[in-house]
């Protein structure tokens, strides 16, 4: 399996400490060193790095420890292969174009039942994720031809084809268009939101401790989504198992 | 305008010594500052850096700089904004998905007069070069919509769909899906094959020198194609105007 990390906020924020300790598990404080891969969005913009090597090793990984690049919308990743062999073209997260936007998606999780024909977008690599992907955007077009719909009609249809796709297996997601931010959980995915009066935090997987307060202003909202808690000394609060919930400005929504 | 990089060979290569001298064009010896990107095939995989600052400032262009990159098939691109902002979604190369295969575009020129309408693939931003990217993979989509054709069958539908675009301006570009690596010239595109008996090359761009005798076996064969000439003690070939040529295997081939 994988583990995911998301991040959502008002203002463009860099994920360097979450992803220090995130990417501590790719081989150091866990086993996930199949690969990992970061997208970043910069308004419609989107960039991807991605690496079969694991995250403690890549040296593409300790330029985005050390670099910071500030973003909304922040999608993470680290691997164990279970469907698909060790190889870049495996590396979530995948990203595919939908009514000229950029889509992003990464998964945790096996879908041990799950098959689907796509005509549109098709599966570079050989992952269930990337194939549940392919069926959530073709669903996602074929529903609205004409572009990007209101919030309110796009989730629903959202919802129906995860629900399909998560009775086949295990299907905790992150999505995201650098305008909404879908977390789905299937089994395990919890998040925190900071926003003022902010204090420090602590990493579970590294021993670091960045005061929040210092670098932040009062206004500042930041919603950080993983598989498991990355501090221990915050409240990470559990989503549900079967819950999509929509980040915008660092704050979840159910629609 | 912009300036282009491509690379393919018979065994994957780094390109460090290439993008050295290229990059400084992205702000010290050049003017093509705007943004820089490159991606690399591994397999069907493809993994694209890009960013917005100048390839000399880029922490991100530092590691590819640094890093060996071992790739068949890789595009890079430095900009200096015609059309379109300096933003990320504007940076080259694009990417988009068709027959299961990713695809990778960059473009030097200017194309003042041309517009075109996709369904199936719209571009995120807002230069030129990515609506001529979506019309090209829109036009072989819908000439071949089972999946990718002999390549007999594919260059001449490329090449209608590419004169259509150069009649409008200035059309120099690189476009690959990791197995054929195609090159069109416009006005102005060289490359240089190197193969056993390797020698010396000193880039124009930086005081560097690389001995590829100690660096390769006598079967690596390596294309390396540019806007203009990236060493001044080789002999590089002007691709002529009009002219489509495909590379495979460090070979360039007409159809």
């Amino acid at each position: 399996m994988c583990q995911l990390l998301g991040m959502n906020c008002n203002v463009p924020t860099d994920i360097c400490f979450s992803f220090e300790g995130f990417s501590a598990r790719g081989g150091r404080t866990d086993e996930h060193q199949d690969g990992w891969g970061i997208a970043f969005f910069e308004g419609l913009g989107c960039r991807l790095f991605l690496d079969a090597k694991s995250a403690i090793a890549s040296p593409v990984a300790d330029v985005v420890r050390r670099y910071p690049i500030h973003s909304t919308h922040v999608i993470a990743h680290i691997r164990k292969a279970t469907q698909g062999g060790i190889a870049l073209v495996n590396c979530h997260p995948f990203q595919r174009e939908l009514w000229g936007r950029y889509w992003v998606f990464a998964h945790n999780g096996n879908l041990l039942d799950f098959h689907a024909e796509t005509t549109f977008y098709q599966p570079v690599g050989q992952t269930d994720s990337e194939r549940a992907f392919c069926l959530i955007l073709e669903t996602l077009r074929q529903s609205f031809p004409t572009g990007k719909p209101p919030l309110e009609q796009l989730y629903p249809v959202l919802q129906e084809v995860t629900a399909t796709i998560a009775a086949t297996g295990i299907f905790n997601y992150l999505l995201s268009d650098g305008e909404h931010f879908f977390t789905y959980c299937s089994t395990k995915l919890c998040y925190i939101v900071r926003q003022a009066p902010f204090a420090a935090a602590h990493l579970i997987d590294e021993d670091i401790t960045v005061d929040f307060q210092k670098l932040t202003t009062p206004r500042d909202r930041v919603a950080v989504i993983a598989t498991t808690p990355l501090t221990d000394n915050e409240v990470w609060i559990q989503i549900h198992p079967g819950e999509l919930l929509v980040f915008q400005d660092g704050l979840p929504n159910r629609v």
